[in-house]
């Protein structure tokens, strides 16, 4: 029976402000808790983590750069060493607040900016998978398949995992196609089901050329920042599960 | 042969900003390092841990009030759940990093404002003892002895060890000389070196009014920010271990 | 004919975080608009403040602690110089984006726990008056009537405004009700209008105990933060315009 | 009688946190002051702006990126509305502390990574220089010469202030000599005395080869992060004034 992981950021509010209201841990198998530099204050990281023991699910480290006012979403041309510890008191600290709810942090994947940084740059890439390797040698990354540090990481002999962008549009070449050009975020709850189902069972997601790329996806990744995303990721499930695919974490 | 723990605050520079130059490592016997939220960027935390793994000493986790602009020394209102998720966040923090340098969190010690506001305020004591109770019962809690915190943390079974401060004036009831009196701190090294030595052999601290007042102290608090407190420190270790006392964590 | 002001707090957005969503310039007559010390960053200022001056609204600087985790509803413990150059800062960036939008701070509110500190502190009270009087006399302050502030403002020579709250309850003495206590906030919008529209034409606000409290309030302070709060405040409104009061601010 | 300007940053302290020592203010005729961003919390620019104009000292705004752990020295990649309305946020800060010092703010300088962006990259240059234009047109720009955004603020028909850092070896095209090459930094009083007399006298920098550089400074940059880098400044203010030249703000 085929099986697939669904992955989503969640925790990502900060003190009075919200942002997602914790309907993706009944979607998704692997959740993505931001860790407090670009979003999570403590008390969220702590009930997200604890829903998250309840149902289940894989918690996942959501490293990001300290970037409170930009979301982590603004490359930061961090010092290696800086970057390095940065990356692994994060990991430390979801770890602490995973510890009370029972439950431990099982993959790291890094959001925003450092996640495409980390794909695109060997500096970044190179800094933050030697500090995880030297942290937990054990503990698999989630990444863009293919992005530099996707295939570093498995140089050093650490389980990268790959995942496709459920509402996200491919270039032939297998990135994204960049959000300041048309076409690159699926609106049509209809194309993703079909893209994902067709990435479950084959293998392959159709670029926006036409052509069939291989992607090397363990996980989808899902978002839930509105009413319309939720409603997308429970569709995507829905539609694997009748198909029979398994949705089961990675980790 | 009587035996008593040197500590000290330490890993309080922040990013460009220096505090302290470790050489507090080459004299106490335990460190607490601060973890980020009153003072301590993640590389500072992580060269401090390495030069305290190196050199044997006990890591204690010195948790704060989320406040480097105050440094912890400003009294805020949190509520409850907030800061037991603060606490714990930060402990973890410090576990990740201590990781990497192959050794652990031995210890718990609040820091400024938390400090005194867990020696007299039920409610922050109450929290934070109880997440820490949760997150670790067998991490010890370094405390002002016969304070709120000191006594419930026992009631609840934990570890709560005693410190006294070397360079600071007691009154009568045990509590601290208030800094806005004159003779809060003192600047006699001799003097300091004497109560020292005396708690260390006798169990007591002359108050300053000239009583004897029995300390439950298995720890003497050294300074080590500025010159003068650092060669302060020397001397009191000195003279300990010239009178027979060996210098030993608690943890 | 008689006449009042509207007043709510907009700009409370920080980043990628939503709160309210504008609606209320489309209320009020006076906007206090946070400064980023407890929310707003500066591109959700200049946007909020930009929107006020199309609208021909009174800008205010509603200044706050530091502490963007807590919302600024945290007392903090502040020294007094730390404080007064804070709130100046904040009135001065307040400034420079008010400048852009061709229009220019009219007035200064405390907002959350700094609020309530300067209605009950003489300390946090007055360095924070003596500051804004020593950077422009002439600035009104937004006050809770017959609160430790407003009193010393006057003395001081400035004008102090004060505002009634228009979904609390009031105690006979003037204050108002715990949020603690049950019936402290009043969702029942026919109440807030009759209590509103007594205020405006009486002068009068009964209190939960049934008893008439005089209220000096130039202002009526209405939120936006809910869908049922905007609903509320516009209820308000149409009330008093039906019944001839004008809305207009006090600044 | 030829004239130059001495400038260098001050105010650079944060919270507990101290950095330099007011020293500069006896040696400099402009002073930039931190804005709270990279560094400056407001207590310490307001005590820097009170003893600046103690001193009859122009007070200059230095504008840096949201980066207190990186001192505002690591770039990022903002979008342009967040930067524009960053920079006014600051510049109004500093406006309001600099009014109660009974000073305003007389030109800009951007800090760290602001600096050397707004010196290569059109869009951050455009940006920031849009901005400061809208907010006052009069306020000089205190930049690298022959930069982007010293172009560019002079096609807008704003005044663009060149200076020369004292103590940094340069390439022949005018650029500075990477602080990873050595060399990069001068350490020699006399070298950097007599490159500074040069460039008052006859307008030239002596570039590393050997090739005279025509450079348009009407300033000078120093450092007092050192007591090397103070007695360095007192030397080239000293050595200026004995051959004649007056140091003379450009604001």
């Amino acid at each position: 029976m085929p099986a697939i992981d669904l992955n989503s950021d969640v925790g990502e509010s900060f003190g009075t402000w919200r942002l997602g209201d914790g309907e993706m841990l009944d979607i998704v198998s692997s959740v993505n808790i931001a860790c407090g530099f670009h979003a999570g204050d403590p008390l969220t990281i702590r009930s997200t983590v604890v829903g998250a023991a309840a149902r289940g699910l894989s918690v996942g480290a959501h490293i990001g750069y300290r970037d409170l006012a930009g979301f982590g979403r603004r490359f930061i041309d961090y010092a290696p060493d800086e970057l390095a510890a940065e990356v692994v008191y994060q990991v430390g600290a979801l770890e602490g607040l995973a510890r009370l709810a029972g439950t431990s942090v099982r993959y790291v994947k890094p959001h925003g900016a450092l996640y495409h940084a980390m794909a695109a740059d060997r500096t970044q890439a190179k800094v933050v998978v030697d500090a995880l390797a030297e942290y937990n040698p054990a503990l698999p990354l989630l990444l863009l398949p293919g992005g530099v540090a996707f295939d570093y990481a498995r140089e050093q002999g650490l389980r990268a995992v790959g995942e496709a962008f459920a509402d996200r549009s491919y270039n032939p070449d297998g990135t994204l196609v960049s959000r300041r050009e048309p076409g690159a975020v699926l609106h049509e709850s209809s194309e993703v089901v079909d893209n994902m189902l067709r990435l479950a069972q084959e293998g392959v997601i159709i670029a926006r050329d036409g052509s069939r790329l291989e992607m090397e996806a363990e996980s989808i990744c899902t978002h839930g920042d509105t009413p319309g995303a939720v409603a997308m990721a429970r569709a995507v499930r829905g539609a694997l599960e009748s198909a029979g695919v398994q949705i089961r974490s990675f980790a």
